[in-house]
């Protein structure tokens, strides 16, 4: 009897591990739900020990990464417990295909959260690769409301490269001012520069010199625990993958390890032909994957550094510990930390975007004609005497009706219906000037594309208001991904230089920069139904009108949630 | 020809004064519109030499003064053009009456006002008087959104006082951590509390000391124009009227005007009995209009002084120029200000307070006995380590959903339904000591009062977490006025100290304090349709859960407007 009794519970025990592994199995074809519940609050943080006010989730800057597999749902449970404000988060490089209303783009895809609502965000992962999340509201972003979203490859499935451990990093710049100082001086007049960050934050810890006499007492401490160097702890001999993504707030960025050479592998969630660099070059709102090997001498810690590039501040480089396993984390390498790239070589950074092209393995064709060419002339302006900036001389304002609701729901009036301009004055536009006339308008309106057509844009750069002076401007492209066909210097030639484009093996990003005097071209497929935005990702330059907004297919947009409604002219829509 | 001509126009002419006369007349009788366009946002303000953002309405912090008639409707139409920040602003001592929906209170009677929108208050000020406005959301009056209304006597109706000019004076004090900063210490564990005020500010202005070492430069500039003292000029011989209200975040304040009386002829709207005073006490909330007669030597000029009373604090006083025209306005008196009353004589406050009575021709009699008493015990409280305010230890907190519309709308289970409790443990409980047991609980229930009853509401003072303890609350009553009953030390006593009301000629104030240990009764009848709020003044205690919300004759309230709907679970009624 009791033979028998162990007999059966042997094969009990051996039919639960069956269902246990069916039971694993069963959700990476089907995707499986990946629930999170986070609470927005403001909390005091020193993360380069200096104290501020910060936005958090579930107390946290960044906020907890989203680790989900492809074909998982994503629900985000976000409570507001922010005072007085509203918050809205993007999920920046899903491109929410069927759920254009969970974008998280504030005005553009929905209305903001309030304060003390619950709101859900539920949407598909349905590629792998490295992601961010954001807030998209405002200026809210600079107040730390971001974070990593890493999805991996169904089982069973891998990339074109081996790795023995998978980390995930965020660059971040970091502000004392607040978000609303900073605002309100980009809206004064006369117009108040908030200036360079103060630090660069690797995973969320930078240094700040507490020691300035300008510091207000109890505001600086240094042996703040929250603002201790982030570490990478590696085993000798393995190879890291390291995702790597940058939500700064301005800064363009070469991040490097000491000592140690990257293999590019991964942009924006594509893979890519390997790469090895010294540096990466990384801008706002772009991610990429390298391979570092833990291939150096292993009785020390390395500099793990993230310097401001393409603006000449005087922001110290961040710094982490790349730290050798056994080696005490905390121990500093005994080095002086990299130097790093010269601020200005703009040439060094369009180089290493060039040698970048899609992994061979993983060319997604790009169509060989375009049916639409938009260019999008990059510049500085004045509107009444406000300092703005502008595409094609349009500064872009967000309507309080959010695009997707007042296009899907027929309401007219709350934006401007005149198209907004393909191209500027190709001809007599002196790109490498002031403009001789500065003054640019305002207006909401959009571009409406045909749906299931290819479109080109071109980013065109230009002299800004300031004599000699160039920006560097990063855009990101909401709801697609575009093919990167080719990079030049000075005035885009629309007869010649699209011979030159790369059909080839283009990669494809979300987010690609415009170098100084510069242009840069891309090429998409309107086929994902939806109002998207596509703007600079330099927070404050988005805040100041550089952007544009695409429709395409509205008509094949499902039911709108109403969650996403509230504001504006949907107060139409309320019936008690 | 010419004659007949000239006699024409002359008719002409008095044909067009009758009708401007009568165009005059007429809107007196029924009423004017009084249409006011606001904007509200952040704008850099230094009041007190310091620069900090403020919410300024239409450039300025205190906003414009409304001034109407009696029988007037004033129309507001704000627009918020706050970044990501919500607003909603009260008309405080303005009863509402048959308009409870524009009370402008956040979560009692509206959904808050998103950034973009405009909102509409449209109410009667049915009463003449000196009223306040002011923001109730968050904390955000103390952000500098507050500013004074005065509503005349219709024409022919005189005060039973004279006059020779009219002015209002609003007393604010002044921090320079921002309201967020402030919150978040108040909701952290621990606790952090942010200190007194740094300025007290007279009409918008005071002065901080800006040659303190740990001022960061270029934050405070002493010969800064907006911090210039506030001047109230006068004509010798002359008799002015004084509206003075009080909207400090925190402080208790005496004010006077150095060598001059004043006699007390208003307090909240109601005339009372002349009382001559050397110095007014004022709590926030609360209006007071003072007779001054320009009767000193007019060679010179006078010191205004406004000092923190029942708090210890270092706050320098609050400093203007009274000027005796033709005075340079700028030529400061010849004198040191005046230092003021000690600041923990509560006697002197309270018999002040006792002091005032109605005035003999404008008793408004009190009902002789009341259908309910609710007793409110104030303390100071800890919940999950939380420091909180509470009444009868229930710590108020607002719910996502107005209580307006969830009780006209019934929804249900958007706020607890369990009534709060009408009293303490009156035999046991020692207001003089700490309480043994400090933990208290959170609830956002209310008063359901039955219509047209009479009801009192006895307000008790206790000891705070702090051994030998007891601060001053100003309590304010949103839809209603009320008769105050009487003032006492120690416990109140249910049974005896009841006799001892004042039923002869009670005042009626919309804002009354209690002293430290003591109690204050007052009476009011539930006679105005509606939800209102009933809470401590000072925005800090009230956003710690001191207060309460009284819902009267709800089943009377007219048709709701969609346009304080759009939060919560008013969601609900969004069909696209």
């Amino acid at each position: 009897m009791v033979e028998v009794f162990k007999c059966r519970s042997s094969v009990i025990k051996f039919l639960v591990l069956c269902l246990c592994i069916f039971l694993a199995a069963v959700p990476s074809v089907e995707g499986r739900i990946r629930r999170y519940k986070w609470e927005v609050k403001y909390e005091y943080k020193s993360p380069d020990c200096y104290k501020k006010l910060s936005i958090t989730i579930n107390g946290r800057t960044p906020g907890p990464t989203i680790l989900a597999q492809q074909g998982d749902t994503v629900i985000v449970e976000l409570k507001n417990s922010l005072l007085t404000e509203n918050v809205a988060i993007h999920w920046h490089g899903i491109r929410q295909i069927g759920t254009p209303w969970f974008d998280g783009t504030e005005g553009v895809t929905q209305c903001p959260i309030l304060p003390g609502d619950t709101f859900v965000y539920q949407f598909v992962v349905d590629r792998a690769g490295t992601y961010l999340y954001h807030a998209h509201y405002g200026m809210q972003r600079e107040a730390g409301l971001y974070g990593s979203i890493r999805v991996s490859l169904p089982d069973g499935e891998s990339e074109p490269f081996a790795y023995d451990y998978d980390r995930s990093i965020l660059l971040t710049d970091w502000y004392h001012k607040s978000a609303y100082e900073q605002a309100t001086g980009l809206s004064s007049i006369p117009f108040v520069w908030v200036g360079e960050p103060q630090s660069i934050l690797i995973q969320g810890r930078g240094r700040f010199d507490c020691s300035l006499p300008t510091i207000e007492s109890g505001l600086c401490n240094a042996t703040n625990p929250e603002c201790s160097p982030y570490v990478l702890t590696v085993v000798p001999g393995k190879t890291y993958r390291l995702r790597i993504g940058s939500l700064t707030a301005l800064s363009a960025l070469s991040f490097e390890i000491e000592g140690h050479n990257m293999t590019i592998v991964e942009a924006d969630g594509h893979n890519v032909e390997p790469v090895v660099v010294k540096n990466l070059f990384i801008y706002s709102g772009e991610t990429y994957s390298v391979l570092i090997t833990a291939d150096q001498d292993p009785r020390r810690n390395y500099w793990a550094s993230a310097k401001i590039v393409s603006r000449n501040g005087n922001t110290s480089n961040g710094l982490a510990i790349f730290n050798y396993y056994p080696n005490n984390p905390r121990r500093p390498p005994p080095t002086v930390p990299p130097t790093g790239p010269t601020w200005n070589d703009s040439a060094s950074r369009l180089a290493q975007s060039q040698a970048i092209n899609a992994h061979a393995g993983y060319v997604v064709p790009a169509p060989r004609t375009s049916d639409r060419v938009i260019v999008l002339l990059n510049t500085q302006n004045r509107i009444n005497g406000y300092v703005r900036w502008s595409v094609n001389n349009v500064s872009f304002h967000l309507p309080h009706t959010p695009y997707l609701i007042a296009l899907k729901e027929n309401l007219k009036h709350v934006f401007e219906q005149t198209p907004p301009p393909n191209g500027y004055d190709f001809a007599n536009y002196d790109i490498y000037n002031i403009a001789k006339n500065v003054n640019a308008t305002s207006s909401n309106s959009i571009y409406r594309l045909q749906f299931n057509t290819t479109v080109d844009i071109i980013l065109q750069n230009a002299n800004t208001m300031n004599p000699n002076n160039s920006e560097t401007h990063p855009w990101h492209l909401h709801g697609h991904d575009f093919w990167v066909l080719g990079y030049g210097t000075g005035k885009f030639d629309i007869y010649n230089d699209p011979k030159k484009y790369n059909l080839v093996n283009p990669i494809m990003k979300n987010t690609v920069a415009v170098q100084p005097y510069s242009w840069t071209a891309l090429r998409f497929r309107a086929d994902n139904p939806g109002v998207w935005a596509f703007h600079c990702h330099i927070e404050s330059h988005f805040y100041m009108g550089m952007g544009v907004v695409f429709e395409e297919g509205i008509d094949k947009v499902g039911k709108l949630p109403t969650s996403i409604m509230g504001c504006g002219d949907t107060k139409r829509f309320l019936r008690p």
